[in-house]
Order: structure tokens, then sequence, then C-alpha cells
């Protein structure tokens, strides 16, 4: 066992029975030793769903399902493996999405468009779907309202503790509930991450609207971190909403009712994508990267994704060294416009640098000091317009390497 | 010190005298103790020149003066210290490399647009140019034209090994020589790197001719390498030509008496770029990744370059892991089409995967075999065109965090 990231949480969320949601986990035995491996949701009928997938030119069967899937609306069952991705396995990888589908929405009675999949673990082995198909009917006899946690549990791999968060939210003086777990720790880039994150609430949304308040809360949660810029094919955010908290109905995202709910959502989102930083392989920092003065939010991201992805910045931080001419050459290299003459760096909120030079009177300790803790703030100024963006990231360290040196082994 | 990195070529090309150049090494004291860290190259009057230059945007002030400086085509003396980079140093960097210009002109009683100037090393402290100034007519004193391994090793910074290579050619049935040598070892990616680069030819070559020449030859040689996906602020490749040769004169860089000359060029070039990437910091094996099968040589490049940064590849072979699922992830985050069903890829010239699957009969053995190796080689087919690209790196190693987590300490 890996020893639990020193980054992570203090407490875990404990996340309380949502109407229309039952939940189990099971050992079937794909990879793994001695834990479980697989997890259903059930959800109840006249659930309507919501997804953001990975951008990536080779994503996993499992992705190509759930994107045509996601056209119905609806969902009654999700279906999600660990150990093996079931990426790059060609006619095959398809098939056997296909047949776990077809079990699976045999097992309820319901359309196959309504089952949701994911698979996550080693690229390029073909996945042994009938340990799946053969382990439904028990994992299905123990759904149970309570099973958050091992749900969260069951989905992880080289994670180093289960991922949870809670909210309420009221709409239309109705209160909600949203409750969401997700897994990931390495491949962790924009957009996405072998990443995998569930949201369910019990109001009661349409489609659209879940698809919309989604695609706007993915920008600023789980596309805004990165731990080491490579992306996975099987990248899923998902959100369920099973509509039996009763509030009133409403038809667009930008419903003035839907306030409270859509900032609960964010804060949310951003709650668990903050979590997957911080178990970030061999992670010892978490690093908070604010860029401003950039041409646009759009430029002002890529150059905090080019420092927060730079393997000189994120040594130096492992290093604990305050070695701000890596932000300046991170900078230059992100390809938008900055003013290397106006360029500006604080480092845990001290000026380091001001009009593209050291400080005047710049003393290093208080810097140094700021290095050395575990909550590392980067605020870099460019000098050219207005746009801000924050990503999140954390260090490249040895345990990175020990980890993916021998991730199969 | 550092131990020479094991991938270091077994032979260094001791470089011999070329007509119009004398060289020579001197400590200064910027920041090494008790090694050279000044280099000047004095050139024969009616030398040409051309350069290449970092694309960074917060560029160092030395690569702002060689641009301008460039716009003449001639050059009487190359200036160049390593420990202090003069990279954001603001206005105190331009006058720093105005007075060195200005002081080492003076000394030869040249024009300041015929001084090229470069400087390596920490990037934001501000460059002591009194230090170089003082000593100027000492290092004069000593310009020989036996001063090239001195010259090659002043530059040095993280390097581990001095880089030169010579080639012979013949232009119009005159023999000619070519003379470089270089340093640069992280913060090494296109376009270009913390990558210092001179070549001297004794051809007679008029400067416009030179520049095609170079800005050709750097696209499948510096342009072409990666250590870290990091690019500096002060990355300078330059050729310069005495004409001391006699060889007839061209004035076309596509003349077809230069074909010789470009090919000898062309692969000095590249053995110098090779050269760093086999010093890469921490670097434990050197890695070719050749694309075929894209949309075009650009996309090639950019999935070759995709796989070649990513991390999870990196410590992979690092790990001798042949975990080519990293590969298919690299190739779908890079952005350029691919077929992922019409996938194939070759590990060690040994088929792994074909159409998007795991090769049929794939037997593991050889492939960990070659991974065990000091020279790997990656072939990937994308299956959508007939773009084709080969880029080279090393591996990500727990010495890559040791040298960059405490560079400057």
């Amino acid at each position: 066992m890996t020893a639990i990231s020193p980054l992570a949480p203090k407490t875990y969320a404990t996340l309380q029975p949502l109407a229309g949601v039952r939940l189990a986990a099971h050992a079937c035995g794909l990879r793994y030793k001695g834990r479980n491996d697989l997890m259903v949701a059930e959800l109840c009928p006249g659930t309507t769903v919501a997804g953001v997938f990975t951008r990536s030119l080779t994503a996993s069967a499992p992705v190509l399902w759930c994107r045509e899937a996601l056209t119905g609306g609806e969902a009654r069952l999700l279906v999600v493996n660990s150990g093996n991705a079931n990426a790059f396995t060609g006619s095959a990888g398809v098939a056997s999405v296909r047949r776990t589908v077809d079990a699976a929405a045999a097992t309820v009675g319901c359309g196959a468009r309504q089952v949701f999949v994911a698979s996550t673990g080693t690229i390029g082995v073909p996945l042994d779907d009938g340990k799946i198909t053969a382990a439904l009917s028990a994992i299905l006899a123990k759904l149970s309202a309570d099973g958050w946690d091992e749900a969260a549990r069951a989905i992880m791999t080289t994670d180093t503790y289960p991922k949870t968060a809670t909210r309420s939210a009221r709409i239309g003086g109705v209160e909600v509930r949203i409750n969401g777990f997700c897994k990931g720790a390495g491949m962790i880039a924009p957009d996405m991450a072998t990443m995998l994150a569930y949201v369910f609430t019990d109001a009661a949304l349409p489609a659209g609207v879940l698809q919309d308040l989604l695609a706007k809360g993915v920008d600023s949660s789980f596309n805004s971190i990165t731990v080491d810029s490579d992306t996975s094919t099987s990248d899923t955010l998902m959100l369920f909403a099973t509509g039996r908290a009763g509030n009133p109905a409403v038809t667009k995202a930008s419903d003035p009712r839907l306030g409270d709910f859509r900032r609960k959502l964010d804060d949310l989102l951003l709650d668990l994508a903050l979590q997957v930083v911080k178990d970030g392989e061999g992670a010892s920092k978490f690093v908070r990267i604010s860029v401003s003065g950039a041409a646009s939010r759009r430029a002002a991201k890529r150059i905090a994704l080019a420092i927060a992805n730079s393997p000189l910045v994120k040594t130096a931080v492992a290093g604990e060294d305050a070695n701000w001419g890596r932000i300046v050459m991170a900078v230059g290299k992100a390809g938008e416009k900055a003013d290397r003459d106006r360029l500006s760096i604080r480092i845990g909120g001290i000026e380091v640098a001001r009009e593209g030079q050291v400080a005047p009177g710049y003393d290093e300790a208080p810097v140094t000091a700021h290095m050395k803790g575990t909550d590392i703030r980067f605020d870099v100024d460019v000098g050219v317009g207005r746009g801000r963006a924050t990503v999140w990231t954390c260090d490249l360290t040895h345990a990175y390497i020990d980890i993916n040196g021998s991730y199969r082994t």
C-alpha cells in the first residue's frame, strides 16, 4: 500500500443518502487482489444526465459509448471498473462495452442508452468483461443508499485516498442536495485526466440544463488542474439528477432560480478537482498559480498552465527553491503576449520581481520560508491586459518517478 | 563535480585550427570557482554571420542584441559567459550588454554590431559585466588557433562533457571545413533550449546564404530535440564564415555547388544536437521517436514531441517498462489527426500494436530486453497520411529532480 498523500484533506466528507440513488461495490478480480474493483450506481426512473469527456483523439471505448448514450438524456445505471481502462483495445473493446451495457440493461429492464460505463487502469490490455457481467447480479443485490464510501473507493487506482464532496442548495425555495466523488492522481491535465468524476443531485433538471451547467463548471475546476500535463483516454465527468427533491421546473441554465445551485455545483466541482491535485502522484506541495494582466482569460490560463506544467518549475518547488527565473522562462514559452519589462511576480504574496527585474530590496529569506510550506502560491502579472485565470498543480518529486517507472510491475 | 553522462560519446572530436578563427577562455569569477567562465572567439575581417534564436517572449538582453546586430551581417568578436544568463534583468541587463559590446569593439577597433554576445546561467540576477570587461585584455592576449577545447568547456553550465563536432566538405572543388561546439543539458526544447551553439567555417559565403542554410538545418536538428519541454530565454545558434578557404563565390543557398556543404552542415548540427540530448539532465536512456502516417510533417513532429515530452512516457523509459499504452495516450493528446483503429507501434523494431490493438501473438520479453538498453527506439504510425518526422529525447529520472531541485544551492 502507498502512504496517503501528505496533502490529503484532514477530514473526508461523508456522503449521506440522496433520494433516487443506490450504490454498491464488488471485487470481481480484474486486476487487484483483496479490494473492490467494480462500482454500480442505480438511478431511479426519470433521472437526467449530462457528461463531459476527454478530448483525446485516442479515447477509450467506454468514452465513445457514453458520448453516444448521452444523446438519450436519461440514466438508470452507471457501471465503473478499475484495474483496466479498456482503452486501445480495438473492436474487442467496443464489443466488451456492448456486452456489459446489454447485460446491465437486462438486469433492470432499461434501454441500453440508459446505461453508462467507465473503465480506468492499464491501457491496451483487453478487458475481461465476463468478470463484470458475471458479478452483476451479486453487486445489484448489494445496492444501498449508503454505498457512497465503498463506491468512491472501488474506482481508485493510484489514488491514496477516496475523494468526496457534498453541498446543499436551494432552487425556488426547495432544498436540493449534491453528492460527488471522483478518482484521479496522475495523467491529470486539461482536458481532463485519468479522472473519473460522478456527481449526483436530487434536483429535477432537464438534461440540457445539466449539460450547460456542467460544461461551464468544468472550465474553472477539472479543466484548471494539472499534475503532469498528460491527458488520459478515459476522462469522464458525469452529472445525474434524480428529480426527487421536487423543486419547481426550470428550463434554462440561465434561470435566476438556479444561481445558488450553480454556485454550489461549481464549488463542489472545484473541491473534487483540488482533491485530485492534492493526490497528485508523488506530490509534496500544492501550488496555486494565478496569472493576471494577460490579453484574455484564455491567454492567462495558457500562461498559468505553462508555468504549472514546466518540469523546471515543478522540480524547483519540490526542492523548496525560490527560483523565480524559471517562472519567467515558462511565461516566455507559453506563446501568449507578455511584456517582459512589465512582468511582476509574487511568491507567497511577497513581491520578488517588478517591471521586468528583481524587486527593489528583494529579500529571499521570507520567500524561502514560504517555499518550505505545503501550500505554495505564485501570482504573476504579465502587464498587457485584463485577462486572469487560476490553475492548480503539485510539485514533481522522486516519488512521481517511483510510481510511474513501475506502475505495471 | 557531476559524473559524466552515461550516454556521453565514447570519443570527443578534437577541433583543429580553422583559418580566420582564434579562441580563448578565462576565469573571470562570475559564479564558478576554479574554472573558466568566459570565452572569446576572434574572427578575421570579412567574416559573415547568421543566427537563430529562442522564440521565448521573455528573451534575454544578449539575444535581443544579437538579433539587432545580425542585420549588419558581419562578425569580428564573439563573447560568451557562463554562470549568469543576464535574462530578466530589465534595463540593467540591456546596459550591461551595451557596455560589454562597446568595450570589446574598442579592443579590436570594430563596429559594435560586429560583436556578438551570449550569457548562460541563472536568470534574474544582474550581470556583473565589470568582471567581463576587466578581463577582456587578459583573454585577448591568450587568443589561439588551438583554443577550441577550452572555449567549448568555458561555456558549460550543467553539462557533464564538452560538445564538439567537425566536418569537411567541398564547394566547387575546394575543400572547406566546419567546426562547431555547443552547450546545453536542461531547459532543452524547441524552439530551442538553454542552448548555445557556435559553428565556424572557413568557407566564403554571404550572410544571406548562411542564414538560409542555418534556418533550414535547425529544423531537423536543434528544433527536433527535447529534454524537458522547457524553453530558455537565451537559446542561440550562430554560424560564422571566415571566407579563408578561397572557394568560388556562391550567391544563393540553392546553388547546387552547396549540396555537399549543406549535407555536412546539417550532419554536424544534428551531431551537436544529439550530444545535447545525450547530456540531458539525469538522462540514462537516449530515445529516438519516429512518427509516420501523419497528416503532414508538421503534424508528425507535433505528435512525436507530445510523446517525447510526456512525463509518463519518460518515466516509463526510465523504469525500463514497455508501457506502450502511454504512447497511445500521448498520441491522443497531441491534438493532431490520428486514426485510433489504424495506429501501430514498434518498440526497438518489434511490433507491439497494430491497427489499434495489441499485436497478434505479442511477446513482451524481447521488447523488455530492448528497454533495458540505452538506445531506445519508438516507431509510431498514426494511419492517416504520409507526414513523417523524427525527434530525440531522453528519459526522466531521479537525477533530473536532484539536479533541478537544487540548481542554485
